[in-house]
């Protein structure tokens, strides 16, 4: 497994949590499993996703999975803090399942997969443990989908060592538009992806807060000792970058990013 | 007024119809004005967005207008052509508007406002012969929006061309965007943008076909002397780029575009 390229910090917690809450409904609105369903989800790290998806189906059996102890410690609390009681929390690796075969109704992987080395490996391995019939559903974003006005030179370097981060670390932080080929090479039947758009502007000012100064100025922060220690840019642009992208979220700025959602059976 | 990027060869006309088709449902399904409205289509080109505005408002009264005569003609043929008679062509430029003030209950402006040196001048003139409570209503593209799998580095470099050669010619192709910003500063009040945005996977063949295929590949290729005239690229690299923009049609490749839909009132 790819060392997770957001770190673990308090900082990111809080970042995961907000950008859980803000996307919620875009995001979210059609994650409904039948009551009873037994659900896994496949990498919850500390549970923002864990969350909405146990509130959003309070009668499905929800299994979610961690490799890392720290996160299912944090998802844990966070659960609890929800008064939530139908998920069980697993250490367990997404390449080595610790479930029999067919043993869940459904799949829910949320911002997992642009982590992976090998997704496909990893979709083929969360095949084997869904019953025939049984769905499985991808949420990811993709970073190359991401564009704002106004566009600073320095912004656009900023955000494009996001992206290579990723790419040093070997995840893929372009993999949103992947999502058709990848669950169809992996042998799911019906595949269904469908883009989910946030465009922000001066108009929706709980977007500028919560998406652009409150997710996703602080995911570009989050990968500045890494791109400054590597070279990729110079402290100077970086900062010149971040100022810029601040002025996305003012009244003349807009701020555009795709995530995508994609849904397939087996 | 800036020389149309496009040209006005046959294949071109044959382009913006196909690319009015394909998307009549997605950018037209609310371009819906009351009986008796006075429209004026700013820019109308060959007429292939008037013929689905006047089909879709057959009891408005449209006025079209564009500066090129030779579009106008063909604007008239397809007007004819598809039965209409509720519109009125006239030859005349949006920054010399021939009109009192006041005299439209609303302004369609569709895939102009990129090719203009000055849009925000253009706004402003057109708002001046808007009513008092009337609206605006534009639709643009943005070729920043645009990515797609597998994303090769040639068709990339092609793909640039088509941004620089509209840049050589003082058009904005990143201009979707901005619309929110322009409306705004040009006085214009309750502004509301929409993204519009047009995914393509191969469970989608009337998109692969209509768009990747008939609309996006002849739209770059409609740049391709300038762009090797003025040595933007070699012609090597340009053939590979658009040999890989075909990959994006095959059933393992994906595509992304988004346009931008504004509404403002006066």
């Amino acid at each position: 497994m790819t060392k997770y390229v957001h770190g673990y910090s308090e900082r990111e917690a809080l970042r995961l949590a907000e950008q859980a809450d803000t996307l919620e409904e875009l995001l979210h609105y059609d994650t409904i499993y039948p009551p009873g369903a037994k659900v896994l989800e496949a990498g919850c790290g500390i549970g923002a996703q864990t969350v909405i998806l146990a509130k959003k189906n309070p009668r499905a059996e929800i299994t979610s999975i961690d490799v890392s102890l720290d996160s299912l410690e944090k998802a844990r609390e966070n659960v609890k803090r929800n008064s939530i009681e139908n998920v069980r929390f697993l250490q367990a690796d997404i390449f080595y399942l610790p479930f029999e075969e067919e043993s869940f109704d459904h799949v829910f992987v949320c911002f997992v997969l642009e982590h992976l080395q090998n997704p496909s490996e990893a979709l083929t391995r969360l095949k084997k443990v869904l019953k025939p019939g049984g769905t499985i559903t991808v949420i990811e974003g993709d970073h190359g989908s991401c564009y704002f006005y106004p566009e600073g030179e320095e912004a656009l370097a900023a955000w494009n060592c996001l992206i290579r981060v990723q790419a040093v670390m070997r995840g893929n932080s372009l993999i949103g538009r992947q999502l058709y080929p990848l669950l169809l090479g992996s042998g799911f039947s019906e595949v269904k992806v469908e883009p989910r758009m946030v465009y922000v502007d001066s108009s929706k000012p709980e977007l500028v807060d919560g998406f652009i100064l409150k997710t996703i100025i602080p995911m570009v922060e989050g990968v500045k000792k890494q791109a400054l220690e590597t070279q990729m840019i110079k402290e100077e642009t970086w900062n010149k970058g971040i100022a810029e992208l601040h002025e996305t979220a003012r009244p003349t700025g807009t701020f555009c990013y795709t995530f995508f959602k994609g849904r397939a059976g087996k």
